[in-house]
């Protein structure tokens, strides 16, 4: 098999960085980890902003370099066998493409408001009303998919595509004390349960760095 | 053929929306439009955020219906025969998911710094830093896929999912009258001068309505 090489950041802040991870894991890709210091002005900036780019997370695989999650996820999908990132059926696979297409160019401000912070805490957090239609309308795109297809996850028996990128949202609803209705509630403990993201956890919270806020503007 | 109905917002406006539009023009399916008005609240409100969601654009195609519009041009590309929106090959089809995927979710200083106005001609208009870093960002892609993949389009004889995701911002490059090098122009001149963007400029300098700015945060 190739060798594969997975460019990401900080996994206590960057979102993005656990997006691409865990959609290697998901896909049984076997890869090697390279951490892009956030003590790099750009790495730091990219935090910052809270947005995706070509520089994490980054997976190199043979000869080629792929970059972008939601290029990541199709690339696995194509190039692993067995991997089931998407649902076999049509209307679920695009379904799934639809609510992870959501969340890669959407929410603004539940990230800018509730940046994921794996080692923190915020009991009884205020959330502000732009986030929390947010917080609103994934608790919607969540129950949809719970009903429409069953669970335990969001399409089903399988972990997809949707799941990865709503990941690092269970993560935010966690440490920002977020109230979910029962289901949805457990869905999120699911995901945080997962053994990909206890290992991922464990890692975060071991993570000596930590970022500064800097005057960033969204 | 399954009727199709795409659901769009403003012509001089929405970005996104041609991009929907676009995607399905190359797909070369037939389709119905369904236009929201801008004076919707929430039509002004995405309008203005300058983001996409699942309202615009939407396209209903028989049973299903699909929103977001990476997740339209994947659909198209499954289910319209014929369709060409991604490369043939591997490696030039990863890095056009990347690009594509690379403005889907990023480039937030230049939407909200140079949105798009197809009405408007701004002669000398001054670029701010953070936007003068996007649209840098920009032509550092476009001068990467013309070089690598020969032209006319981004990703070589075919239009593909990038082209119609970067055609906005080659109409924001001409209302804003950024300066470019002269292969870049010459692509944004090739890409504005197809005949299905000038139907849809067309119809966008037809549009009645104007919408007024909101004191919106980004």
């Amino acid at each position: 098999m190739a060798k594969a090489t997975l460019t990401i950041s900080s996994k206590n802040y960057s979102s993005w960085s656990l997006r691409g991870w865990l959609l290697c894991k998901l896909a049984g890709l076997e890869f090697e980890e390279k951490a892009l210091s956030i003590d790099d002005p750009g790495t730091r900036a990219e935090l910052l902003l809270l947005s995706p780019s070509f520089k994490v997370p980054a997976l190199t695989h043979g000869d080629i370099t792929v970059w972008d999650t939601l290029a990541i996820a199709e690339y696995l999908q194509e190039v692993i066998p067995g991997a089931s990132l998407l649902p076999e059926d049509l209307a679920a696979r695009t379904h799934c493409r639809a609510v992870s297409g959501e969340m890669h160019s959407g929410f603004a401000n539940l990230r800018s408001a509730l940046p994921m912070n794996l080692k923190s805490h915020f009991p009884g957090f205020k959330v502000w009303a732009g986030a929390q239609a947010d917080i609103d309308h994934v608790i919607g795109i969540w129950r949809t998919c719970l009903d429409t297809y069953g669970g335990p996850y969001l399409f089903g028996a399988k972990l997809t595509i949707a799941d990865a990128m709503f990941a690092p949202v269970c993560t935010r609803f966690k440490t920002y004390d977020v109230k979910l209705d029962r289901k949805c509630q457990a869905y999120a403990n699911r995901i945080l349960n997962l053994p990909q993201m206890q290992e991922w956890t464990k890692a975060a919270l071991a993570e000596p760095e930590e970022l500064e806020e800097l005057d960033v503007e969204f």
